[in-house]
């Protein structure tokens, strides 16, 4: 089997004229056409620097193939994923590098219906690309183009439209950092269209992400929070460059661990209708538990895949991963924007802060944690690790083989070892019943992974990420 | 002669339906394009959520009265002024209510060189506009229509050459607030290009103006002063709501007198080219230092004016009043997006904050108070504290009569009183060389106003405003 | 009952600035989005000079009766009726004034589905209209406003789409005359891409119709014959200003009667699926037999008034007047650009010029007659020609008086007389087996309203119109 | 010396795919922007099928080289030329293969004045395109892209503007043909504003070019002279498929010789203000006698560089090859719509039709003929044709070798023979007072052509063109 070297997890990254550029994307748009026999495609991008140049490349390469072009322009990701859909497009290609440095850029792709492209047809596309299998149309065969602005609005509208009336009683105030990308055109808006007060910081859009880094991590936020608590907020509020993601603080209490608020999600959604919750393999046991007591099921996939997940499940009534959500009675696409919406709109209805909704999720100790090994050593680490994970095992423990191993106790604690994709390095996820017992058990999976390393001669192990009580 | 009714010291402003409608907006650009006899014009506005309805009727207006109209769309109020001259209008209008509640709209005309028009030519078109003296064009001699989105970037193009290459060594962090108004699009890109880190704050556009007041006043603004801190920012900036204001705050020291702004850019503009500064009536002893020390002349002119002392000095180098600056090399207009540019370049160049660009700049105690007296007694008390600042003068005071009744004292202390031209109050203003002379003063003349309003049997005198040492 | 003044027999239509003005379409606007309490509106217009003008009042009317408004700009008639359900409005507005001179303007209103409004809510438009019954929404409740540039190839598209892929072996050469309108930007293009050689005339848009007189009658569009034979096509197709309506010649044989061309779409629409084809009152027994044979029924209403017809019969499969052609499985709007495309496409697929497609169509002697006779003569004249009509009858003679009075006469010869709506006439139409009887008959009626007028010591009677063999 | 592949005697023109293809485009466009380091590019393309993808990669190349990019979108060539100047870019590239068959495009280069870049500098752009010598920049400088709709308006209004207010006494009627093309949207709109009735065929934009040829040669629009007629117009115009060209014909005397209509605007020009006549080498005595007699002077360049002869001539007052006009006054580009209005203007002005116009240009019978050789024996015959030139010459013969060999005879009847620059042609131009002398100097050169032919064992020689008495 044929690995893929230009699509990683997320659709194609790269530093811009190394690995992407604008003949790369030509020809790379052309192939994806020529592969969906895509008769008319919608295009838009995010606010980086090189959005414009690879955007037109990307229609470039759409025009030539013979597709129809649809170009909505800046928007955040869940709206070209939307507009593909709204715009009744076979194909929507989205230029983005997430939440990437600035010097990088990319592109993503979206089925007619939305949904991002699956593993499979990546895997396809890149073996016609690498044959230089794209083919382009005759001179009466070549695409036209139109631009079409107002979809913004349209979507805005048919958000607020599927979330209903709120009663506006609740005096609402939000903060809400939209990363200097692209969702500062919609999500403030459509949370003021819902009743909030709302108070943006870096909704300027600027592809050099002055403001702060794009990835909505802990440590990136974090030291936002005074300022969160200076103006009195019920919830700040943060996304990823293109919109796609959402983290959510509590001026008080700080970041939240995203296991709570994909557990809130599904209480919320279960309490509409029953059926599966599609869940990626790192997500613990809040979640397990809101599904239980609501009588829904949880299916688990690997990570970057909940979109799969949801093909398999008839009655799948939401997706998610840690700051991914999906609510397919919406469109199978992720959307922060509609997952701020969502948040918002309880908040207003119960005239609670985030705090105060959250009271009700349980809250479980987590590690997130990441050992940096070298590349040749990966697969001997990983071995050592997941022995030792097999070693605690009871007769009753649940072993997950889906991502990595992971490896469910009888007292519902958990531990999951997986090799990083993009990175030299093996992660460890973990939950326990107290904060002890966690850091006992990832501490020694660590000295295991530093014996290993300095078994090799190598020096102290480097890790990151942290555990959280 | 008629006295104004539509138009008051900055245009027509007025309550949404009340006094602002799209009928009268219709009418009156209508007249204002039979009165200029434009041929075209250039019409934008700003975020308010009335702005595109009294926009569309100020487009009817225009069109029906034989002009044809380029629509720049929504820009702050600079870019506006500078497209009508860019584009070669005859004609500028532009919606807003500047920094009013958002229940308010209104608009402003400018000549087609950038300039807001003057009091006399308001005055003409209110009097055709009463006598409905408008001219519709015949159904062949309407006029035409087009839209012109690409003139932001023009702008800020020609802003950038304007101010030169950068040396981009210092590195600079701002955070600048564009109370959620149209320089959101603006201000934030251009300090970025000039080299500066900018983090932005209410910088998506809402007409609700959902993260502060629109007008950028010390009250409104010092709240903000912890998050400035927080973030580590060499200056705090604000605009109002259509960006032809420009507050600014050093993150230590809170508020900066709008006169020590004011005396800076002198200064500086001062040092390429000698001549005359104008500034409104209010401005005190910190300009006149620098201007005097600089080799410049310093004229007066009566507030919501310098354009039209612009007109009367050759060889001017800068108007400026409270908040509102002219660089008439740049266009002879009221620019908060040149402003802030001007200064972030000045701490670039200089790897200076604001506090240490403003070390060199003299700080005198100020005085901006405001007595709430009924319209009825208004005028005998205005006569009461102007005979108080007359008694209080030796022979070598000057008595200047522009605007109101200044004195200026022997000792360079100042006093200024006058009735303000849009509220039941009358406004007092001074300088003193310390702050206990200056309480003196001005409690004495609220004393007398007390007391004028004491023998007309109402009770204690309202005051607002503050002494800032 | 009220009888209306504003709307006539196809929305509002009259002389601007006299009957037509921005304020009245300001203000008409806004009392037709309160009567439908449209929240979305779509908005379009024809190439007239005052159509910018009086578009922009509209859109100013809208927004502030709190639609949202999108604009579709300059579009051809059908394409703002197909824009309306396509964006999903509730209210589509298109201002035109038809065929009228250029001096005149007027606007049409549809629903959401792209339907003209019926005259039952045309009369309580303008009752409310009359009594000031707008609404005008408060300042946070107007609209927003938008502009989709991009709906004309998404038109085109679909149309393409439903017509389904055409055999394009045929090479057929049509002249089209798209009358300085709005369809100049639609119909070529349509035809072009069924497979046509297309060539056009007065396809540049000028709301003066510098070309020809925008309605496409014989008289009008006979002197250019000698141009469609030296051009050596099959077809000549004529529109009128805004797209609604089609005209056909056959370069040979000149003007073909509007009831061959409705008898050729109703057999071609019959052969795909049987039911009723709704026709106007005048028309004849070509498409009587033609829908007969094919085993379609027929159903007649009243003129102006088949899309009402359309809603009575729920097995309907075309709709037709003179000029007007509905497919209701395409969408309930007149559609000249569509009526195009069929007659085109059956040409290429049939390899056939139009005058081989009409050779199975009958043909018979038809009169389209008016009698100028004043106001106050009309019921007088009116009651004497509809007496001499049942004098003629026989008891088989079946009598219909849906709109005038017609007589079907057993020999399958009728007569149809009728008041004008709009004009100071009669009108008289009729078929015959022989072009004699024909003319004997009309002849005999205008001698006998010449009686009436001499009677009244009145000249001569003046006719327009004639008797086709 | 390098000899140009690219670029021919007019930008690069090819085959879509073979010769011209997205990536030759997208880097070529970026080594044209890194040449000219063009930091503002203004970019353009006609109605050809594949414009939108070959304009899309030009858009791609220019913004990877680091410039930005307004995109005026659809319109003709002279609007693209105006609206760089009109933009202030460094830099213009317009999109068109001008009059070649609709699967051929192309491109043309314009400096920020708006005229067509000369050869030398193509000559280097091709250099280092060949060396892959073009820049891209860094993710942080690359270009920002901006769409200008509204410049056909402000072309129209400054061409008009020029021109100035003209005389509408004069009725005058006149068919334009605008070839499908792109200067369908404005030279009928500008003729009817100056006051025309102007009546257009073929005048929707279709890259097919389903209505006629896009080259205005004699045998293309003589067919259509019928029409003309029997419109009864003054004059028909044609231009050809980017408008920078425009051929003029009587309806009653057909094809009327661009000589003539150049003598017409030199006499026009010259009456207003002196100087010198720059054009092409083919150019005959109606032009000579005309400037002579206005007291101008004459200048004479090879073929397609009458723009570069300009440069030479500090006085000059027009330049003009046969079918292209330029006015150095209005600006240094090719301009077809202004020579429309040019002629158009003149006709109303002095109430004439274009045949009375022509009445006092002089007209002499001229031949221009091309002789298809191969291409190993084109050195030959045209050693052979140049040496009768040279036989037949007197003492007091004109000799003039700019481009191919000129002899000017006493008589005043001259020759030119020129080796084509892009077809294995030879051709011959001439004049002589009569036309049996013409016939036979020409017809003795074609022998003369043919026995060298048949001296190498050739067929007959094939000739084309004509001589017109």
């Amino acid at each position: 089997m044929s690995s893929k070297k230009l699509f990683g997890t997320a659709g194609v990254r790269g530093r811009y004229l190394r690995e992407v550029s604008p003949e790369v994307f030509l020809y790379l748009s052309a192939t994806i056409a020529t592969y969906f026999k895509a008769r008319r495609s919608v295009v838009g991008g995010d606010g980086r620097l090189t959005t414009p140049v690879l955007k037109s490349s990307v229609v470039t390469g759409l025009l030539a193939s013979g597709s129809e072009v649809i170009d909505v322009g800046l928007v955040p990701l869940p709206v070209l994923a939307w507009s593909t859909r709204f715009l009744r497009g076979d194909l929507g290609i989205y230029v983005t590098a997430s939440h990437n440095p600035p010097q990088d850029n990319g592109l993503k792709a979206f089925y007619g219906n939305g949904m991002e492209i699956l593993e499979e047809d990546e895997l396809k596309i890149e073996e016609l690309y690498v044959g230089r299998g794209w083919v382009l149309a005759d001179w009466d065969a070549t695409g036209s183009y139109a631009s079409a602005a107002h979809v913004v609005s349209e979507y805005i509208e048919e958000l607020l439209s599927r979330l209903g009336p709120v009663d506006k009683g609740g005096r609402v105030r939000v903060l809400i950092d939209t990363a200097n990308g692209a969702a500062s055109l919609v999500t403030p808006k459509v949370l003021t269209e819902l009743g909030a007060q709302v108070i943006t910081l870096n909704s300027n859009i600027d592809g050099r992400f002055p403001g702060r880094h794009p990835e909505p991590r802990p440590d990136v936020l974090e030291p936002l929070l005074p300022i969160a608590r200076e103006l009195r907020v019920d919830a700040f509020l943060a996304h990823d460059g293109d919109g796609d993601r959402l983290a959510v603080l509590s001026p008080a209490k700080g970041f939240i661990k995203q296991d709570r608020i994909i557990a809130l999600l599904a209480k919320e959604m279960l309490s509409v209708r029953g059926g599966t919750v599609v869940v990626s393999i790192d997500v613990g046991n809040a979640v397990r538990d809101v599904v239980e007591e609501a009588g829904g099921k949880l299916a688990i996939t690997k990570l970057g895949a909940t979109h799969t997940g949801m093909l398999k499940y008839p009655d799948v009534v939401m997706t998610a991963e840690p700051w991914k959500f999906i609510d397919p009675g919406w469109g199978p696409w992720v959307d922060g924007v509609y997952q701020a919406a969502m948040l918002t709109k309880l908040m207003i209805e119960r005239k609670s802060s985030i705090d105060e909704l959250l009271k009700e999720i349980p809250d479980y100790p987590q590690a997130r944690v990441s050992v940096e090994v070298p590349k040749e050593l990966k697969e001997e680490v990983y071995e050592c690790l997941t022995t030792k994970l097999l070693e605690w095992r009871t007769p009753d423990s649940e072993i997950l083989t889906i991502d990595g191993l992971r490896v469910n106790y009888v007292d519902r604690s958990w531990l999951l070892v997986r090799k990083s994709g993009t990175e030299p390095k093996i992660r460890i996820y973990g939950e326990s019943l107290t904060y002890d017992d966690l850091k006992n058990k990832v501490n020694t999976l660590i000295t295991e992974a530093s014996k290993v390393l300095k078994k090799h001669g190598l020096g102290e192990v480097r890790i990151d990420g942290k555990i959280i009580p």
